[in-house]
């Protein structure tokens, strides 16, 4: 689907949905900036591109693809952009993103993706309520606008992980499973993810921010180093919670293995307290065992304190080992 | 084998495998392009390359040697540059890379490999179907194509490396068993000798797309930079990748640790109920053992209820263990 | 809450709340330097910055958000600068820092925080007592006294986290518990956080210090280097306690997997004593049972040496196994 | 022992030990190029060295040490070189190197070592067979020569820790010991010895490939080159298996925690029947015990069935109990 | 406590403690050099160096601290240099280091410490065993002379590391405790800052070699690049030994892991031993415990074999039960 946002003469906000006037509008030169926004690339809005921006065949394959690198490409006509909306769901720590391809000309920024981005919806919005702000100046006020949104996407990002980080340590400490140790690990993933996604994306916009294209102004390009920074603080972050994950995990393991070594203390205890009553108990049952047999001739069964002198026999030798146990600090 | 594919003068497609017509072809100079394929070098084609070619013996001793890292030599009348061919089986997560070794000159490229290389195959079939396109221009052309064969090959890799590591993860959860480990091992090494592969084979497609090199016209530098990108973004990931084989370790060893906990618990649960089975009635038997001997001075075994307050008494001692393991929570 | 600071006539130190002083003390040029310090950032507030000072509205902007990046930014007329005031509480192991916003213009200097920072204070009451050295001279020199304020800040920290490592390091040894994991996991994220405060701050100083700024005359550049120097140092060492946590985490497990394998020990010691109880025992329960029985034909029980032969029998058995174990190394 | 090889007049190979010649060939100038080999320097060597050569002292310092680090340092009239030969013993994974000493002037090259290195012996050879080759050109084909001898050197040490990487990863899989993992740290060991005479070599190499010394024509360039590329390689895979080898020793814990837990399952299966065994008949023992005492007055012992209703009861509890932990799923 | 070393009017050494002398030194210019060495700094040294020498009052400030960080400071007509003087005790591997502050001037070296340092006493004593060549030339000759002595220092510390790193890998082989666990951390303490302590002096002299400063004279240069290519080659180990403390940690680690697992299977063995002896016995007791219950109808017991019918059935569930244990191998 293809939109055509541009001011129609009484500088009014005009949408239109026809390819033709992209040829007219183009012919304008400098005089009236225009967006065009596609979702969901058919072979139509390629025969646009081809045809009518004539666009080089290698941008329009990246467009195509849609699974390509950030990064800029500078056409001398115009700019090419790949750049990634991002989106995050903190409780299933699910990260996704999707790739926004631009087009920068002197007079029209063209803007390609897949399914709709919040971030393109916020813009095409703000274009409707303030038409003269967004498509009456240089087309890199929009082209601005748009990244400042997709810049500020990461910052709820960080916070989740964050929150998402802090919860971690603290189940960890708490209750340890191994349910735990996999959120760590996707932590891990979705960082490393971001990292990937930002790098190169924080390296466009500084790319941008120096000036080096005519399509840029002067002006306009503390706009970008502002972008820049806030980007260079994102990435930073992830860096930072790159190492924390790191630790969180060694905490983890740490943690298991504290519990392990209390759990074999514990099994220590029980095992002293069986050989214990073993080893008191085992040896009285051997003794009533002499005294139980049957044999014609035993003399003592006759003494008169025999009986007695077991009992005092079977209390000595319980308290012997009982006494030995406590020498050895069983008990 | 040595094949020389070239067009001929009504510009169709012709294919000798006649090294004399060498000769004959680079004395035509920049008016015919052709393409020499070596396969399996042998004293005959080593032959060709050093009279006929006239190559630098350092350049040919590489391609000799089949073990060469990837680079690019500029030797002024031609360049000379190794690249990898790359393949990967999922299943066994076994990774294999061949040398093609590639001289550019004026009006001919030559390849030189041991072996068929689907990518080369890919490309004569190519050449074969659309001889003009490919023999009728600049010979960088042909590498280009080339290039991006061999580029291309990596990203089924990396998508397959994907799906093990996510096959890895689910496995890791359900049952971490030794074989796994060596799965994730052997992914390492996959993950350490793509990134070992790929990393100067993107320096050299760089250093190809600054425009250094008179037998690259400047209008294909922005090809050289699509597979530059494309090298760079696969780069990265085996970075990430890397960064995840090492997350996935730990995750494993955290798993299993988790295991063992989980075991060293049950063992715990078992031992109690050892020590309280053998707690209770060892005593008991015991007791009844002191009735059961004979000796004929025993006061109690007289008495009218001396048996009932016997197992009066071993109740009660049975009982009062009982309640004291109870107090103890190991019931 | 606005307040400032600038020297009257007389060269005696004068304190005002009124904005509207600014306007007049801006007028005055090079002749007179002020400090303007804001104390949580009202609308108020803001209406002077952005009119009065006419400061651009970015940096405003990140005035206002308060959880900026420090940084650098060159405006032409003016310098702004984003630092971070650092707190730490060493017991409880939390780092604090709060965000402290910078202007520098050719004869004022601007600062900007939320709630009190003792920097700040300290630097006032130096004002009161000293109006003419800060007040009457180029403004870079208030900024070089404020800046050695909060770099000194770090110094305490380390020392607190050294001896808080040493502590650590001796409670591993010691007694290695939970919260002793915690406690490093806890360092390991201060050294983390301080270093990603450390970094920019220490670049921004560099910057200042190379003399780029025409607002930093080059006769002070030294006392910026000399800044940069200590922030060096600091960051330094917070690499070097990155590093040691590191290694003293692997000390914790090391110690706890060696506890775990003196409990091993113990395990084994104490089932070796039960096994050899048992075994002793239990064979000599089972002959003196066979004894016990009331089988009519026992041809033994009539022999008139029955019972010594049974008793010689028992002792047999007993130091056969005793001798067996002992054999065995597990006595 | 000092040793100089020339060619005489008639183009010969000549071999003296007379140090007095050495003074005639320097005097000869580009006509003549002869080398001094020396192997363990004494003062007589020293004194050639210092009087006759008239080396800088501090290189001549750097000769006697003999443990010095590889540089290159150029003394204007020559070049002052330090490379180490490299030694490696598979079997025991011993990695040992010796220094080589060079010095390159216009018309000489002086190598000094301590004990024969072979890939000197090799080059004697050579010399000998092929005099005018080596002796009748620039000295520093002759050096070329030589550094390509001891860049191959590094060729199967890295062959033969392969070998031995993959013993020890199956030996892991197969039966971890003690004695595996002390390999794998030698080989870590090894490793870190590699890349640490490896890294300055090849960096010494880059610097003589690129030219800056007139010692070293324009047209050699390449050869250094090619040792440099060789060299590169080399390093990278030392890189690799430094990867490989924190990867093994992962793989080592993996395993060994694996087979811990393993053995921990087995403890419970073993405890399991024991607990089941006890559980069972102590409680029958008692039973049988209660009825073996000798009390008068026990009624059960007169009842008709009393005896059968007893083995009954006993039959009751025994499979009662084998209920209960089958159940329990012990069984 | 401050002396003053230069040469009297006869070329002889000159030993002096009063500060007056070095007003009269300065002035004579390029003609005399001088040392003055400044042991504990107090007040009254401080204001020679603040008047008599005029020295730069931030370069004092880092005097009196001493606490600062290795750095080069030019103030234009003399050098500020900060070196660390090391010292390590091998058996209880402690390192420490104190600050040594070194003044550069036209004709004039003054150095200044907190106790006394072995480097400059050895120094002090070469000038006064030889002036005329440490205190006749210019002072930078006498400034490379010291740095020489203080590099040095580190080249026994490494080779005690080394010495203390073989006995320790030994020792975890042989009777891994947590002693030896301590030890470790200890040495990866020390090796971190002895990487402190060197990089900045490293990077220091370096920029000494590099002749930027009047101070230092070309010819001297070289010898500057030879402390640098020391101190290069001492860092490279140092970094090396970081490397090897990390992986002999790991050995440590797997060592401890493996015993474990050895002394789980001791465990696993006794168990067994203990399972069977209980499993067969506590079966024949109960049986022996049947036939010894006081029943008056017992039919079993008037058989005429009863007797050797029991036996002969202990005997088979004896065998049984073993066989059982056998098939198991459990034996």
């Amino acid at each position: 689907m293809l939109q055509i946002f541009s001011l129609d003469k009484e500088n009014k906000f005009k949408r239109s949905e026809n390819p033709a006037d992209i040829a007219e509008l183009l012919a304008n030169g400098a005089k009236g900036v225009f967006w065009v926004d596609i979702e969901d690339l058919t072979e139509r809005e390629i025969e646009v591109l081809a045809n009518v921006f004539q666009f080089h065949p290698l941008a329009i394959d990246d467009c195509v693809k849609s699974n390509s690198y950030p990064k800029i490409d500078d056409f001398e006509k115009y700019l090419f952009l790949i750049f990634h909306a991002v989106n995050f769901s903190g409780p299933t720590n699910e990260f996704t993103h999707s790739e926004v391809d631009i087009f920068l000309g002197a007079n029209f920024l063209v803007t390609i993706h897949q399914g709709p981005i919040r971030s393109i919806d916020v813009q095409r919005e703000k274009c409707e309520r303030n038409a003269p702000l967004y498509l009456g100046k240089n087309p890199d006020f929009l082209l601005h606008s748009m990244l400042t949104q997709l810049a500020d996407n990461y910052i709820p990002i960080l916070a989740d992980i964050d929150d998402n980080m802090e919860e971690l340590e603290d189940l960890i400490l708490l209750e340890p499973s191994k349910e735990v140790m996999h959120q760590i690990f996707k932590m891990r993933k979705v960082v490393l993810q971001i990292r990937r996604t930002l790098g190169p994306q924080r390296d466009t916009i500084f790319q941008l921010s120096r000036g080096m294209y005519p399509e840029i102004p002067k002006k306009s390009l503390i706009y970008y180093r502002d972008i820049y920074d806030h980007m260079y603080r994102v990435y930073e972050m992830a860096e930072m919670y790159r190492d924390l994950v790191a630790g969180i995990m060694d905490l983890y393991v740490s943690v298991i293995t504290h519990q392990q070594s209390d759990q074999q203390h514990q099994t220590n205890t029980v095992m002293k307290t069986l050989t214990i009553m073993t080893a008191i108990f085992l040896p009285l049952t051997v003794i009533t065992g002499i005294y139980g047999m049957n044999f014609q001739h035993m003399p003592e069964l006759n003494w008169e304190f025999g009986y007695f002198g077991v009992l005092g026999l079977m209390m000595i030798v319980g308290f012997s080992l009982f006494a030995f146990f406590k020498h050895k600090r069983w008990i």
